[in-house]
């Protein structure tokens, strides 16, 4: 296998995090997304999305995306389990997941895509451009804030973003939190259950690479 | 069981199709969007991001989001499998998924919710009013457009979105594909594997609950 990465990005992040917690080793490709190497012809060959992560087996097949990554990785070593446990768990893992993603990570993203200079013509990924919009920086950081509270409100009974078990919510969450801090959302501060949860899933190891 | 439902939406006939593709019968609670029903103190209770669909258990645990219900019922009923079946099958089927959902389904909701005058104050789901971003209607529907030829690629070869099975991807893609065709995306005329794989899929009795 081989794993195309963008170490500074937050959603290759989310599969490197998944591979270290199943205590995976997987070579890397780095891919130069600010030298546009995504969107060069030899890499659209490999995802005509133009993203990273992808995941390149040893066929030549690619998985795309990072939950389809850590899916596939999650069938072939169910050690520990990162999808949740039995179908209620599991429900609980997808429906976290993907309001992390929803209310907090693509806001995040879209505030700070509409708003950096290094993405004047590149607001969305994608092969194709699309020029700022620049309404959307305070719309995406309002949308990433009014969740705050409800993600808050989770993590007062819980341990981790389900429950007593660290799961892909928490990898999404801890990535989210640390990309929403780059823009200066306040995650830490006025969320003493976001705090005490983020200094602890924030110092695994998995976290740091 | 209970199932928080709004009959025209994308999102609840998503999971109602699931539904209707397991064989189950789950007694409905018709939410109305159009009276903001879901913005009610009493829905906020049921789902504090105000959206449908949600499944009620019989002991009040509240599944959101149309792919955790999918993926509880999926657990609980495995037969037909709709998530794939092996662990390439199952990544290939998020990842599709995840693409018709962030390359078409999204961006036809947002090129929809920013120009319907329905939605002047509502131009996304969620607990929060957020006005209308009137560069948005076009740019959704470019973006949607940009992804369907490597949607009908994808379909050269395949009888369904991710091989010879029928599965969730293929659900997401005919609820994308009539959402699509509401604001006149030539989803059909150009495309002949779309053309040859929806007439299939929506002739299905679950595409026309």
């Amino acid at each position: 296998m081989k794993f195309y990465d963008c170490n500074p990005a937050p959603s290759p992040r989310r599969a490197r995090m998944f591979i270290a917690e199943k205590g995976l080793e997987i070579p890397i490709v780095e891919v130069d997304l600010m030298a546009n190497e995504h969107l060069s012809d030899k890499f659209k060959a490999i995802n005509p999305q133009c993203t990273v992560p992808a995941l390149e087996l040893d066929d030549g097949t690619v998985i795309c995306e990072s939950v389809a990554i850590s899916r596939y990785l999650e069938e072939l070593y169910p050690d520990p389990p990162l999808f949740g446990v039995d179908a209620l768990d599991k429900a609980m893992v997808e429906m976290w997941n993907r309001r992390i993603e929803h209310y907090c990570l693509a806001p995040v993203a879209e505030s700070f895509r509409n708003f950096s200079k290094a993405f004047r013509t590149r607001s969305l990924t994608g092969p194709v451009d699309f020029k700022q919009v620049p309404e959307l920086v305070e719309r995406g950081r309002k949308r990433a804030e009014a969740f705050l509270a409800d993600w808050d409100a989770q993590l007062a009974d819980n341990r981790y973003i389900t429950g007593d078990r660290f799961t892909i919510a928490d990898i999404t969450g801890v990535c989210t939190a640390d990309f929403a801090m780059r823009i200066k959302i306040p995650v830490l501060e006025d969320y003493p259950n976001i705090k005490r949860w983020y200094e602890e899933v924030s110092a695994r190891p998995s976290a740091k690479l």
